[in-house]
Formats: C-alpha cells, sequence, structure tokens
C-alpha cells in the first residue's frame, strides 16, 4: 500500500512536490477517528514523545524539588529554537541541581533561527549544548537522575536509570514493547524507539483522558501537557509551528514536533491523541499536514477550523518577495 | 501509478524515512536507456538548467565579448553557494559591461553554506545580490541583454529579450512548448518551465551529442559543460553535490542540481541525458538518486562505479559525533 499525497507544493498553477504521510487519530479507548496510510508501520516518534519522556521528572518528584514552574516543565518538553531565553533557562534549570552546561550530553549545534545564529555570530559566542534544541529535555533529564541519587554520567545510556524510566514509561502508555530491536540513536543521543503510529497515538490519548494511566502518571501528563498549552514559547520558539499552533487555541491543543516530518498532538476537550509522519521527514509536509488535522478535528468551531486550515496552508515567496507558489493540504486533508 | 521508492533513510536496523522518485535517461536520439515513474508528468527543472539558459549567452557572442572563460561560463550556469570567490566572479563579469550589483534582479540572501555564513556575520557584512546563489547566471543575462544592446531593466520579465532568448532555445532543445500555461516564478525571479522529464533528459542528450542541433549552438552546449567539468568549484561550492561528482570524474560527468529535488545531468562519452526528480522536492533524496544514476551508468568501470555508489550512500551522524542511520539508495537503484 501506498500512503496517500496528504500535501502538494505548487508553483504557478501546477503542482511542483509532493508528500504523502500516515495519521492516526485515536481515542482514550484506541477508537480509531481518523487513519490514512499504513498507521501500523513503525515509526520513530523521535522529539515528538518528548512531553512523555518528561513523566519519570514529574512522578518522582524531581521537578517539584528543583522548582519547576510551567515555563521549566514545557522546556522539558521542548525542542527549542536555541533562543537566548531558552538557552538561559536550561542552564538556570541545572544550576539548581549544582550542575552546569559541561554536564550536560546533547553535544552543540547553532540556533535553527537564522536571525539568532547571525546575532550570535556577531556577538562572538560559539555553540554550546545549552543552546542544542534538546537542552530542556536534557536538563530534565539531569535533574531526574540527580534527585534519585544517581551518577548522572552516561545518562543518555540505554542502561542508564534515567533511559530506563524513560522506556518504561513510554512502553506502558503505548502498550508496545521497546527494545534493542526497534531502538535507534536520537539527534541528541539518547534512544529512540519506533512503535506503530496509532498506537502512540494511543498513549497520547491516553495521556490527554487519563484512560488506564495510575492517578500520579495521569496527574503528571495533565500537568504537563498544560505546562506546554500554557507557555507554547518554551516548547519551540519564535514562528515555529508548535509555538504557533499552541498560541493559536490556549488550552486546546497540545502540539509537538519530532524529527523527521513526525508530530504527536492531543486534543483534551475531546480526549484524542495524534500522531503523524511526512513519508519523507520533511517539517514542512509534517506542519501543513497537523494543521489540516486540528482543522478537520475541531470542524464544530468555524472560527478556529478556519483559522487552522489558513496556517496550513503557506504562501510561498521568493527571493524578491513575489508570491510563488503554495504548500496546501489536499485529497483527504484536502 | 505511484513513483517508486528509491531512497531510504534508516536510523538504527530500521528505516525511518523514503524518498520516491522519477529518472529519466534518454539518448541523442530519444531512446529510454531508463525510466522509473511517471517520466512524462511535468516537471519544473528549476536551477538544473542553467547551462541550457547560458546558450544564448554564448551563441550571441556576448560570452567572447565580455571575456568569459572556464570560470565565467561555469559560474553562469552554476547555483553557488555565495563563497567569497563566487560573489567576487560575478561582480568581476558585470563590470566588464559596465554593471554593478544594484543591477542584478535575484534578490539577496545569505550564504547557504553555515561556515560562510557565520564569518560573514563577524565580519559585519550583509547580505548582496551578488551572494544570490543564482547570481552567476544573472551576471550572464546582464551581458546577453548588454551585448544585444538591449536595455537590461527588468531582464528577469516573461517578455525580455532574455527570457524570450531563453524560452526558444529550451522549447527547441526539449522539443516542447513552453509558455503561460506550464510557467512558474523561480526563486530569483525569473520564469521556470514545466516540461516531461523524458523531454528534459532528452534535451541535455542532444547537448551532449549535438544531435539535431544546429553547429553553433552544439558547439556552445559542449563549450559551457566542458567548462563546468574544468571547473567544477565554480558551478556550486565546497562540499557541494554538482561540485563533488564532476571532481570524480573529470570531464566523464555533467551534473546540475535545482531546487525541489532536481538534477540534470550528462554522461558526454555515452551520449546520454539524464533528469531526475525527488518526488517530495528534498536534496538528500535527489543527491542519492543521482550518485547512484551515475553508478549504474558506469557500471563498466567497476572503480568509478563503485567510488559513485559510496557517494550515493551518506553516513548521518548526531551532534556528538555517533553514527545514527544512513541515506541510501534502494529499489531500482539500490
Amino acid at each position: 500500500m501506498s500512503n496517500p499525497v496528504l500535501v502538494e507544493v505548487t508553483r504557478g498553477s501546477m503542482v511542483e512536490s509532493r508528500h504523502r504521510g500516515i495519521v492516526a487519530v485515536v481515542d482514550g479507548d484506541g477508537g480509531k477517528v481518523m487513519s490514512l496510510g499504513d498507521v501500523e508501520t513503525p515509526v520513530f516518534p523521535r522529539s515528538a514523545v518528548k512531553s512523555m519522556q518528561a513523566l519519570p521528572l514529574v512522578e518522582t518528584g524531581a521537578a517539584d524539588r528543583y522548582g519547576f514552574g510551567e515555563k521549566e516543565l514545557a522546556l522539558a518538553c521542548s525542542s527549542h529554537s536555541g533562543e537566548p531565553e531558552h538557552m538561559r533557562l536550561a542552564g538556570d534549570i541545572v544550576a539548581r541541581a549544582g550542575l552546569g552546561e559541561a554536564d550536560f550530553e546533547c553535544g552543540c549545534h547553532w540556533s535553527s533561527q537564522q536571525d539568532v545564529l547571525i546575532a550570535q555570530a556577531r556577538a562572538g559566542d560559539k555553540p554550546n549544548q545549552l543552546g542544542n534544541n534538546c537542552s530542556g529535555k536534557h536538563a530534565g533529564f539531569l535533574c531526574l537522575a540527580c534527585h534519585a541519587g544517581v551518577d548522572h554520567h552516561g545518562y543518555v545510556g540505554y542502561d542508564h536509570f534515567v533511559q530506563q524510566s524513560v522506556r518504561d514509561v513510554m512502553a506502558d502508555l503505548t502498550g508496545t514493547s521497546l527494545g534493542h530491536d526497534n531502538c535507534g540513536t536520537d539527534g541528541c543521543s539518547i534512544p529512540t524507539y519506533a512503535a506503530p503510529l496509532d498506537r502512540i497515538a494511543h498513549g497520547f490519548a491516553r495521556m490527554a483522558t487519563g484512560t488506564g494511566l495510575g492517578p500520579d502518571r495521569a496527574r503528571a501528563a495533565t500537568r504537563l501537557m498544560s505546562a506546554c498549552m500554557a507557555e507554547p514559547y518554551y516548547v519551540a520558539g519564535t514562528g515555529r509551528a508548535c509555538t504557533a499552533l499552541m498560541s493559536m487555541a490556549p488550552g486546546r491543543i497540545f502540539a509537538k514536533t519530532g524529527a523527521e516530518g513526525v508530530f504527536c498532538a492531543t486534543v483534551p476537550e475531546k480526549g484524542l491523541g495524534i500522531a503523524l509522519k511526512c513519508e519523507d521527514g520533511s517539517t514542512r509536509g509534517a506542519e501543513a499536514m497537523i494543521g489540516a488535522v486540528f482543522a478537520k478535528l475541531f470542524e464544530a468551531d468555524e472560527e478556529l477550523s478556519s483559522r487552522l486550515a489558513d496556517w496550513s496552508t503557506k504562501t510561498m515567496k521568493n527571493w524578491n518577495g513575489i508570491e510563488v507558489g503554495q504548500i496546501r493540504p489536499v485529497g483527504e486533508l484536502g
């Protein structure tokens, strides 16, 4: 089966490129609300499951011990753009546990935002680990290890307490077996586990509804997703999709992207979990898809649905500012 | 018909993302040597046809008048990375026609190479039109207009002498009708015309063989492609695919990429033209495809074929330098 074309990129009056996708929307009991493409193929959710990966931080009490408010929790679930405020807060969090930039194990890169990168270069800065898009998650990992009294060195390793804790939570939420067989290494060096998209979507529906979760886990899930929805700038950054979507409907949309064209999301008021993957791994394809999925799910709220549909279609301009084409949802999402 | 998956992106032992593609390899008489996917769908070749777009510059004598050697001709066919030498030469060329940076109509952007961008930012530079990846082509356009005694203002416009000349040459080479119906606006503001991939591949086979071309056009085509093969740094830049491929087999491979996952190429010694498009528009997919196509076409030369196959498979490392996966040709190109 070929996954369906869900996004077209146009130029003039013609279609120039096409993005295929897989979409699973599931309720708390695992009932399928929307299913496009092969939702049973294992997919690496990458950074789209950072809110799941942050559950041990909250459940163990580490977040409370180190004073995590909503901004800190949102940053722990983030793939941020490495803007100065993101970097400052990541450093501030680990300082509360007596640690510093050198204790991170995520690696360095420049900001993903060109204007921030240029400002950093002009200021004579060099990339450091606080600027890694995953530094918020890693700050959470470091706090989790310190709170548990475990040596934090090697916390990115498969067998370390931190990754064992993450793996256990994710296996529980998705109802899948996670281990070496379906494991890869993520950009920030932690293990990432492939699971069928419909299982991942179900995991998010359970986070949104608490269905079948113990009370501590259900509370932690609500607390983390509420923090992201309350402080969406800390989940991504200026002009980014996750930030824009959650800002558009405060408290009604939770959305988190992952590398290689993934989005995981929930609509809390409907008790739905969403997971999608752009087959080719492109961000522009995945962003158009998630916007269109939300537009469909909120059809009853015409005003919001229309804003989401508008957002999901991007007009492309060239270097002279001339409109040259569009990125737009089509087919089942059109 | 779905276009076939030709490239896989792996992580650990699993496939993470997939790229579908269309490939046409054609000889000078239009005979199909390789045909994958729907080669009859119109595709915007974008910058991959810059060598065709430079033919009027050579055929009219403008290139000789303004002292175009191999480096200048290669730059006229280029999508360069905006490195200092590319910018210097683009400025030098138009100065010979009494023009300057302000006469370009391609727009400004920063270098596509992060280290160059950072060096420019540190030096206090701002983007200018010489740094536009298309500035070499536009330098050629400006010289074409000046040599013809035509007002160069508005040379990017559909009805300007320059774009009429380009359109006529491309329609002749591809044997297709090019006009408003299949026209879009390119990143640098000139018209780009969609044509079936097999017709574009045939156009390049004719450039490589001279089949059915007048002697002036055949000579100009050979001169341009020879210049690109002799000076591949001026066609792209440090670490770029076109530069790497042409450097790997001097005089035996001509290759030029275009935005949205396009490559056009020739194998002069075999009289073949190649055009391919990654369905989703991704560069990494198109690069793996063109490397694999060359590896197949040079199968009889085991040493070169093996180097091309190696090049077409990329090992991906994360921010800590750990190998996490591969981009590799599969299926008909595996």
